[in-house]
């Protein structure tokens, strides 16, 4: 399978760094022989058909760009013309998030499906306001895009729900899906600070942005509820749909008063029937989904089963690159399944 | 798909219910089309090849057993017999544990696999005993074992692991896997009360049989580790290969010690390397996998996706029994991926 990667920072290289470590389990577990055919970052495109090495990529990375590289270089090579013009089946889509216009990764992704190349992306600005739409195309150029990066990091949220409850029927969602939020309310609690010093500390420790108002705004996780809500349980929402309350408000005496309780503040992303919410929510101490730090948990409602809860890590460049490496699995899968019916 | 259904408790009326209620989904949904053409319990069988329904099954299971029932009922056939003569592709094994010698339920499963018959059991007797066998049976006679109720009850322990992490490499696996030992400990913790009063408390509410043996020593955990090594990380483990210490020696001092350092005790199976063990272990109340009451839980720690923790409710009919529907359904389409290939 041939891959065009397009961005090349800390998912990026943490995918070419996978797929080397794991080269000889997945062509002898999965059938699966990746190769990387192009790169592009924004000093434009590194580009073999052979493959490219994570050292060679690497040692370029450091002189500014790939594109620098003398062997494979092509310094002004936008990320589209690698699309039309490199042989490939699927794209993978790592750059980075844009909630205004989901540009520029929302032209990459049309014109992959355009050029009859699969996508899988870990970028959720695309996905926030235009899924339905996306979701649409891909089935009309046949092709398939996976988006597993883009809620939990590398814990496989998408997928439990998706493959984990076959038979039974998931009727509500609810989540803690942004660590920077989640660290930030659980300094405040334990440490008794206020939010901006919470957030000055986030911001130190590099969990939160300049600018944190994805985080802390509750887009981020607004987000990945629209994801999760057509992904989980075909609906057809995008960003404008959900209902969202961020952190800023939330005050210590509000924490204190919830933890007389045993209960705490969370900011919690759910969908209960047709009501897409985002907000600040007081929950106990005892609920799984109360988890503490950057980490990250949703519980699934079911008919049957019960509640469950899984947690994990929400980021991290090596834990996204293997939700990526997921989603090429899934996509070789399908097609070697396509073949045969 | 024709079952047949050993044994009629919780978990084998739980089944009947959801095949009915959700038998629109399950045709519509996954081409599935169950059929219950024989029940088994102690009082004899219930044979019907045109479909068993719920309604006159627990008319008759009310009387002291199916097999009163005058149109369907056989007072003397044994499951043996029903499992030899009856016309089916799968048997449901819902019989209870005995980790002895795993008879009756262990006859049953060699009889179906035998006869043809892909088997689907909640029964952890037979696997902890003898699953490397069993597989190797199964696989001989070109018919499925599955499992998933036996871990987790309704919460999908096993196949987590099995299907979201793929790509990645589970190093190893630690839970607490038996709620009732949970119960204890929590009560003993949180009420500072005796192991004895918390063991009665647990007595009165169902939670604990008259004789508790298989949960406060440790057996009932110590069957899902070999069950969970065998299945996720291809060991060869029976029930006599794992170290296990119950929590009859977990005094009051020793929660009380823990909690001032933030931790607790909670009974852990475990699987890191060669070493499955089971026993009471100090982990920190801030752990995702330090959940408290009857609730289950386990973490695998990956190699690129890193730590996660799924949580559920680790019994009960109705989920323990949407465990067996989810294993009909992998292997209704695992048949009919064979058809094609």
């Amino acid at each position: 399978m041939r891959i065009i990667l397009i961005g090349y920072g800390v998912v990026g290289q943490g995918l070419t760094s996978i797929l080397q470590r794991r080269h000889a389990e997945t062509v002898k577990d999965y059938g699966f022989n990746p190769k990387i055919v192009a790169v592009v970052d924004k000093g434009g495109a590194a580009i073999s058909p052979r493959g490219l090495t994570l050292e060679k990529l690497q040692a370029f990375k450091k002189n500014g760009s790939i594109a620098t590289n003398p062997e494979f270089g092509h310094p002004k090579m936008t990320a589209i013309e690698a699309i039309e013009s490199v042989e490939a089946e699927v794209v993978v889509e790592a750059t980075s998030t844009n909630v205004k216009n989901a540009e520029p990764a929302l032209s990459y992704i049309t014109k992959a499906f355009k050029t009859g190349k699969h996508v899988v992306t870990t970028n959720k600005g695309p996905l926030a306001l235009a899924m339905p739409a996306l979701t649409e195309l891909a089935e009309y150029n046949h092709v398939y895009l996976r988006f597993s990066g883009t809620v939990g990091g590398g814990t496989p949220m998408l997928e439990f729900a998706k493959r984990c409850l076959a038979g039974d029927k998931i009727l509500a969602i609810k989540g803690i899906l942004n660590g920077t939020t989640n660290y930030i309310l659980t300094e405040m609690a334990e440490k008794h600070i206020s939010f901006q010093q919470a957030l000055d500390s986030a911001q130190k420790l590099g969990y939160a942005e300049t600018d944190p108002s994805m985080d802390v705004d509750g887009i981020d996780t607004a987000c990945k509820v629209v994801i999760m809500a057509n992904w989980i349980m075909n609906k057809k929402l995008t960003l404008k749909d959900v209902n969202i309350k961020g952190i800023r408000d939330v005050s210590l005496k509000a924490l204190d008063e919830a933890a007389k309780k045993g209960n705490t503040i969370k900011l919690i992303g759910s969908i209960d029937g047709d009501k897409p919410t985002v907000a600040p929510t007081e929950i106990s101490k005892r609920d799984p989904l109360c988890v503490s730090g950057v980490l990250n948990a949703v519980t699934f409602v079911s008919q049957f089963a019960g509640e469950e809860t899984l947690i994990g890590r929400g980021a991290g460049g090596m834990e996204t690159a293997s939700a990526v490496l997921r989603d090429l699995l899934d996509i070789r899968h399908k097609l070697a399944t396509k073949l045969l019916t």
